[in-house]
């Protein structure tokens, strides 16, 4: 980190800072500039509380230098990761898996249904939420395990592996028990304990963008995962919270290039709950691998108009069908491939 | 909610419309106006997923009515809830208790130093953090259960009551234990479950406003814990997410008096964690109180330059207790009071 | 737009606003709920401050419903409107064009020799400024007038059209004399008087959005200069202010598709301000135009590490050409086209 | 600045970032850490673009170490600048005085009648626009020269100084001749151009901070003026924009603390704007003073439910009445005054 002086302090000021950092065990460099002298630390100051030099007396503010992560980061795995889901879905190479599937899963044959169609339309994985986080109270929270259940069989049907959310630390067994990977959810994406727990499970874990979360703190939830042994991680943007109002949230497409900049983690992205609007999920699909991402969510559902939640950013299992192709061909335009898995799950 | 039709939507378009809102058990009222027509929709939509209705085609899109919480209402309860924890601290009448001490319990006696300091300044309760969410895996995360026990002997001590955090819903039972007073942090305040645990236990409950929340989502966030039958919550400005670089989070004060417009329910204010500087800590509690906070929430240090946590924001006893007249003052200008409380824990 | 009142409102405050409704010329028609009475207002209330209503007794807020623009809303103009610039260069048809170029204009040689390398690797026209908007008082401003006849010396020699910057009213004729499209900045977009000038000059507009613009505010800035009777507006997505800090800027793709929903006009995206950093460009600038892009503006300059001003985001003439290519594909992959125009000016 | 150079940076690409340093006729002074190598810059680089660095191979990132103003600077000029209008109101004493006065001049009568009624009520000073920068090309525009004359018979009438809005550089002459004190909006506090043009004339300048603007940015702005020649500079909080949708913009009322920390000019605050609605005004005012605000700008409308402009926003003079006496206590209660007056204007 560099300690910046302000231009008035002192001489013992400085020397106080100096010292402040000797006894951190770290070691200080002076630089005296024309206007101001800035104090260098050199060492791993990771672990360090930045703030505490600010309250020293003539320290103007702190920057950090040094990444607050480091197995995430790329400089620690030059090769990119990839993450396999199930048999044969894998997260971080050439082909760029669709992970399709309803909100909510509403019932056991409503979910049988939509999985079928997925597949027939080419998804290479199924999503649903057997425990949902819901802002609202009074809205529909999931059916719990026999949810689980439900997904279990849509994989068996389908031969497709099942990301499914887990809210709770006590639920991570069960969840694990059935899914092929785990997904942390947005308002659980500073739930350390929760990543802890999905850190020490052997699941893989789709670890989704916090609404008002850096990239340096998305990289560090991520640490949290990987710190307790669990290295199968996929990093998923999905809109952040700005002042924007013609969407639920903004989906930053510049994360994905900035993340693969940093990281060897593969990215995902998530359309659907990145923009809250069904109009709008196939040009922003498109537009996701275009900018690098490993990977798509997207919400589908066979009757949106009936949807028991999220009814507004899901598309049909035809609109699906229809994207595609479309997919597969901007895909094959950034030398990647996005097509249905041959045999998959067989 | 009311259905905004596009300008091109057809007669049956309408109609469609129409049938979908009967489905629900509710009833539809269309008004046709000169550019365009809408269905107003009436009944208690509180529960339906109003998403559904924008996939209906000639759908522009939904404007929900209904504010989305009940009890947390002031239409509810036309009088001011007071929670009061241990026995003399009251959140919500005229008083305003300032709540202060260490972001983390460090140790068992620099615990009990500051308690002491504080309570001299004249603070009405102690906080303290037990059990640490911290945004880096690296860095200290507190010291549990021996936390817990700290704070209980700085309560016997000073007489004051305790607020600290709880993470995880494994701990509920073990922090209400020995807490007068359960807080869930900003990364918490949309964990649903934890919500629910604490409001199912009997200690009044300190719940903060999420770094991307809306007034709407803090209140549904309540809500959660209101429905679960306990009625005591405190609601805490600290901070939102902006595009504002000179402070960790922009303090949004207005937040307090439309919070007092759309609730019943006591709302304190965080300038330690809604700065992050110690400098701008003694403006922005002042600030706090002109705008009607029922309390503070201020980081206390000893020695802040050697904090494990939070230093740059935290403040020493002797600025605590050169702040606390001043607190008076303004509260006095307010037809408020902010002073020790006479034979406070005696 | 629909008046919600209270849930406590008296009949009494109803018909008062009734009344307040009546004597703007509108219409009034209130709906009875189960919990609260709404009103709603039958008429263009387009030009009527609905802020108004907001002080009426028993009135808790106001919901416009009518889009706060017409000329440039869909409704009024099916067909998507193609904006020529120069005889070649065609915004909203299939072509997509690329603007490239430096950010200022510094020296008649090293326009000259950045605009034969960009059009030699393909780009469609040719940006750069000659009046510069600074933060920074103290940065370099632009040449003027000089600054204009290189940018027509270079269309001379390249047979590339030009766009440049217009700061300020009083320049408006001057740089209409030399350009083929003006540009109007983010920092400008709210200046409504300089909207107006551009509005009455008879060259193409390319009008960026405000970095805390919403898509409403974006389209009644254009409105301003077509309701002047230029009919030539090109919008242009450049990013917005959020809270990300790995950007400049957050590039906010999904403003395209919802722009084609709402506007006929062309829309554009600028990657190089939209994120600030040079590595960032490529992705973004394929992600652009798998989002529905109809043209592309580009920062260029042959020595980024001696720019005068954006270094950090301009590519170098070979980063271009090898990005072109790569363009073409992507945009075959949505069915457009994105490639050097035959005979160009020629 | 200080250059940070990549992990895995060769010695020949710090070389290289070394040299392009000393062409900018600065020096380097690299420091060699445990993880990595960063530049420090030495010299005064305010000039300098820093993004041309971060192009440089090796190149993480590049952090400034300089505030990128120095006339505004707290530095440069110890005691705080009072910026006096007419010849009693004083922004930056002791004394804070309120300016009031209706959004739009609309008509002699009103503006007669409710500067008397906030003359009586105790403002210091009238504001009003008699030109007006409206969102939407449809709203009411300003009466021009007409208001102007209207703001001078109001001073005439009640011996208070006026402060107007001055959209276009063209204008600047004419407003400052009737006004004085120049108002630059927050649409507008990024024209430049404007700025320099008001820097260069002899009336105070009252700069409204843009809704999209750090502190850093707000001071440049300023600086655009001070290096004009023209010392008296206001600065005005008004909100910014931000997620909340409770209030038009969120007013940051930590950026008045920040802001005297950083500069010597006085900062007002303008709680009108920056909540959007006349509920919130009160509290805000009153927050706004106890954050250490050196002056208040209030809309103040007789007859809010018919204004023509920001009829939501604007209190009564009755309201302002009332409001009064409430800020003086809490002025005094931070050693302030806010009080009529004594024989203003007379």
């Amino acid at each position: 980190m560099i300690i910046v002086m302000r231009p008035d302090a002192t001489p013992d000021q400085v020397e106080h800072v100096k010292m402040l950092v000797r006894e951190q065990g770290l070691k200080d460099h002076p630089i005296v500039g024309t206007d101001l002298t800035v104090v260098a630390v050199i060492g791993d100051d990771r672990r360090k509380d930045k703030g505490v030099f600010e309250q020293a007396p003539g320290v103007d503010r702190v920057v950090p230098i040094l990444a607050p992560y480091k197995m995430a980061a790329r400089e620690t795995r030059p090769t990119k990761t990839q993450v396999r889901i199930g048999s044969n879905c894998v997260f971080g190479g050439v082909q760029i898996p669709v992970v399709a599937g309803p909100c909510s899963v509403e019932s056991e044959a409503k979910l049988l249904e939509v999985s079928r169609m997925i597949k027939a339309a080419g998804a290479s994985a199924i999503r649903g939420g057997a425990f949902k986080p819901r802002t609202n109270p009074y809205s529909f929270q999931g059916l719990g395990e026999e949810g689980l259940k439900y997904l279990a069989e849509a994989r068996e049907e389908t031969g497709l592996p099942i990301i499914t959310e887990v809210l709770n630390i006590a639920d991570v067994e069960l969840v694990a028990k059935y899914a092929d990977c785990l997904q942390i959810g947005t308002r659980n994406s500073q739930n350390f304990k929760l990543l802890e727990a999905c850190g020490r499970q052997p699941k893989p874990v789709l670890l989704k963008r916090g609404m008002a979360m850096t990239i340096d703190e998305f990289l560090q939830a991520a640490e949290y995962i990987l710190a307790e042994g669990n290295p199968n991680v996929i990093l998923c943007e999905r809109g952040i919270r700005t002042f924007e109002d013609h969407t639920r949230n903004t989906l930053s497409l510049s994360a994905i290039p900035e993340l693969h900049h940093r990281t060897h983690l593969p990215v995902v992205s998530d359309p659907s709950h990145g923009t809250g609007h069904a109009r709008l999920v196939a040009d922003m699909s498109r537009a996701s691998i275009a900018a690098g991402a490993d990977g798509l969510l997207l919400e589908v559902h066979q009757d949106p108009q009936h949807a028991m939640t999220d009814g507004a950013q899901s598309i049909t299992p035809a609109a699906l069908a229809e994207l595609m192709p479309s997919l597969a061909r901007v895909a094959e335009a950034v030398d990647r491939r996005c097509d249905a898995l041959v045999g998959a799950g067989v």
